[in-house]
């Protein structure tokens, strides 16, 4: 005999679900307690905060995570953030704690009144189990549904389901392995060879997917192969090939008219891992020029089935480019050398131009530097400046969610505490994840946190403009200084002046975070 | 003609909804533009501090209040505080931006897919309208509902649909009203005057909604006019009843064993605006004493059908309580001065004790102080040392979600700018609401925050206890200090060392916000 706790936690063991990043409520106890040796647990102040380091960690390690929140309000807490996991196809799994059984139906104070339907919207798979004994089977669903979904799930227990005594039929659920087989079968991998080699001018438009699913320098062999331009997807949230190879042209506008204007001249535009197109701005027109075919490759059938054009094949992007580069062969043309970065701009007066900012980033901070960035009125500036050439170096809230990435960035500090991590993020921005901090500050996790702050939300007048809506209220923040709300939160920090002054801060290497606050002026996102 | 915009405009006007709580993003912009003469657009720099500003204005005032957040993330980002709303029955509108119509569907970046059903499980009612013709009957909907169910709203709205041209029906919309008459009938009123009449020893329950409706004062006459003890429904929100009175028992426990025994002895328990019960602890037992008989009148229909036992009557409280005053005779009996407060104990070393905080609050504070609370460690020694005997004297998060507190506070100081309006907030509360502090500055609100800083989550070491949990982790939170962060966020602040201290600053009477900070030695909640 074992308790649903114990078989609970060896399960999460056995799938190395072993970091869990929480915030406890009185609910949630039950199951925090007595967790084994080897369980690290990583406490958020905000909910939105504990998501957002989960995602960054979970994307760091490609692996699934586990996420403990509390009922209603704590859960409710966290779905801003879950958006972003949701786009960046995340498997979180949320475990939430629920009152006792007899007080859910009544309405007790922190129960949560039919928890699933409040996170199905979001979420992959949601669920409550009917009775204790339930639970670990349950739980197993979670993850799994997680990682075949790529997808958070959602589980609410009961909290006095843990301690209950279940029978060996439980313990099952410990052996268990579920996956999924998505490669292409002869056919479709020989017609879509054909395709692509018949193709007279193709282009290839790669997904943030292609990062998260660790096919970076997959993409660039194939890209070699085929000798085309390379694009990444619109809205994008990882970056998958390096910005300035000379195959890349850039991240495709996010625009329907704009995407078309790109795209001309190419009989073949085969995507991989991206839906077709994640637009932003709307800007109708024909959604690709004339004799323009489209090839969409991913292993997410809802992006597939909900495009509004082009073919679409649901399978695993890996093997597909290795079908291609198989098929193919893999002897490649010379691309020529990398293209050089152009000299920043400055701006007037005390402030620093964002492109001053990235070069010195560019310069100073190692090459396997990791990214974390949101700021997004700068969006330009950066990849005029910027020269990432390995995986894992651009991470972005995927659903354009703010919020995501100071968290984020600690998250992705904790999973890779080898590599150097700077987050990029607006003044704006800071304040949806700003408790993150004190996280990092706890753990002493060895994060740069570059503040750039121009006092106004930055995008969002650049999209004003765009609407013919210029005077629209709530557009600035002024009066906030981050040194000293970083201090409060325990993260050493300093205002730097100039270009010169940050640029000898960014050559320093502490061994905790901290926070450089930059004032820049204010650019366009594009 | 006029537009979709300019009829929406003119029916908030009309409605009084004129004060604006939001944080924009690109799909809102259209919304806010030209915004006419008389509105006050109110940014929160994260949307859960939007919620809890505009549910402690809406509170305060008594009306509904306009709330505008971005589509799936911005509108996620509130979910959390919305429940505290959805608990406290505050009517909360909530208008969101939708992408553009032909980019809901393909999932857009910034689209909210199905975005009623997003927030339906913790609204009374969302929709988006199936065209841009409807969204100005569709807001007068979403005002109604909020106004007739007490409970927030959800309108979704395509970003394209507010420059639509509308013809002259649409402007029908602008002199509808809607209420709900909710007297007994003469029979239903007759057999409850009976009842009470006959009863030999009555207690009254009184719920938040007894302050939320403006009944404190009715009630006292209610009460003495019963003379028999009364007691505040547990969990309690508002404070429905002065706490010193001498009828006054004190908030009930919220536990089922613990109930009962508070109540034994009488034969009728009348339950005036709460639900029956809001239990948290799970401490079962009989529900009520052998032999008691109770009877709940509430408006909350849902209040009424879930309770376990009992007889309900959905009615207006304070047309029951009039009724209940007209036929029983309003003939009151003495009932004694009320109770004094107690010396309040010291702590150890350089920390205070809650309640000696809580004497200088109440000391040195102006009489008719409005408290937002959220410290929920030192709840029982909050109620030692107050004395409360003003309507609208006492808020707390209703769900128990925290993050209401910090944000409430904003929006009641906004709400009553001559009424003084203290925030007693704990150091784990004040990290899921801290940006509002931001918008206090802004403002200018003459807000004072007492943060009480222990170091950890004290009422969840309580329950860990309890629960024969002890050693579960993330329960401390060390290394805050909430000086720099409210300077950090414009606020002016300042550490205090020792009553005396406390008592002098308290005294002072700035005309704009400050935080104080405390360190306070751990008490439990009861």
């Amino acid at each position: 005999m074992s308790s649903v706790r114990r078989v609970s936690h060896e399960f999460l063991k056995r799938q190395g679900l072993t970091t869990v990043f929480g915030n406890p409520g009185s609910n949630e106890l039950p199951f925090l307690a007595d967790l084994p040796e080897g369980f690290r647990y990583v406490l958020g102040l905000h909910e939105g905060a504990v998501v957002g380091m989960a995602d960054g960690y979970a994307q760091a390690t490609g692996r699934p995570v586990l996420v403990n929140l509390h009922a209603a309000s704590g859960s409710g807490n966290a779905m801003g953030a879950l958006t972003n996991a949701v786009a960046s196809r995340t498997p979180l799994v949320v475990v939430a704690g629920q009152q006792v059984r007899p007080a859910v139906g009544p309405e007790a104070n922190l129960a949560n009144v039919d928890a699933p339907a409040l996170m199905k919207p979001l979420v992959g798979w949601a669920a409550e189990p009917a009775c204790a004994e339930d639970v670990p089977r349950a739980l197993a669903q979670a993850v799994f549904e997680a990682g075949l979904q790529r997808r958070p799930t959602y589980l609410s227990v009961p909290y006095d389901d843990w301690a209950v005594e279940v029978d060996d039929n439980c313990l099952a659920v410990l052996d268990r392995r579920v996956e999924r087989a998505s490669v292409p079968d002869g056919e479709q991998g020989r017609r879509l060879a054909e395709r692509v080699a018949a193709a007279e001018r193709p282009a290839l438009v790669l997904g943030g997917d292609i990062d998260s699913a660790g096919l970076f320098d997959c993409a660039v062999r194939l890209a070699e192969r085929l000798g085309g331009p390379v694009w990444a997807a619109p809205s994008l949230f990882r970056l998958p090939f390096p910005n300035r190879h000379p195959l890349f042209r850039g991240v495709l506008p996010a625009g329907i008219a704009p995407i078309c204007a790109a795209l001309e001249g190419h009989d073949l535009v085969l995507v991989l891992g991206a839906p077709v197109f994640r637009y932003h701005e709307y800007l109708p027109g024909r959604y690709l020029p004339e004799g323009t075919r489209l090839i969409q490759v991913t292993e997410d059938a809802s992006a597939a089935a909900r495009a509004p054009m082009g073919e679409a094949l649901v399978a695993d992007p890996r093997a597909v480019i290795e079908l291609l580069l198989e098929q193919l062969g893999t002897l490649t043309a010379p691309t020529g050398p990398y293209r050089p970065v152009p000299e920043p701009p400055t701006a007037e007066g005390p402030l620093l131009h964002p492109e001053e900012v990235f070069a010195a980033l560019r310069d100073e901070m190692p090459e396997d530097t990791a990214y974390v960035v949101e700021s997004t009125s700068t969006n330009s500036s950066w990849w005029r400046q910027m020269d990432l050439r390995r995986p894992g170096s651009y991470y972005f809230p995927a659903a354009g969610g703010l919020g995501f990435g100071l968290p984020g960035a600690v998250g992705v500090a904790l999973a890779q505490p080898d590599r150097p991590v700077v987050g990029v993020i607006g003044d704006g921005s800071a304040n949806y994840g700003i408790t993150a901090l004190w996280t990092a500050a706890q753990h002493r996790v060895p994060l740069t946190i570059v503040l750039l702050r121009n006092g106004t939300y930055g995008a969002l007048r650049w999209f004003g403009d765009l609407l013919g809506v210029p005077d629209a209220p709530g557009m600035d923040i002024p009066g906030l200084d981050f040194t000293r709300i970083a201090e409060g939160y325990g993260v050493s920090a300093r205002q730097v002046g100039d270009a010169e002054e940050l640029r000898a801060v960014l050559a320093e290497r502490p061994d905790k975070p901290r926070l450089v606050q930059v004032d820049t002026a204010l650019t366009t996102p594009s």
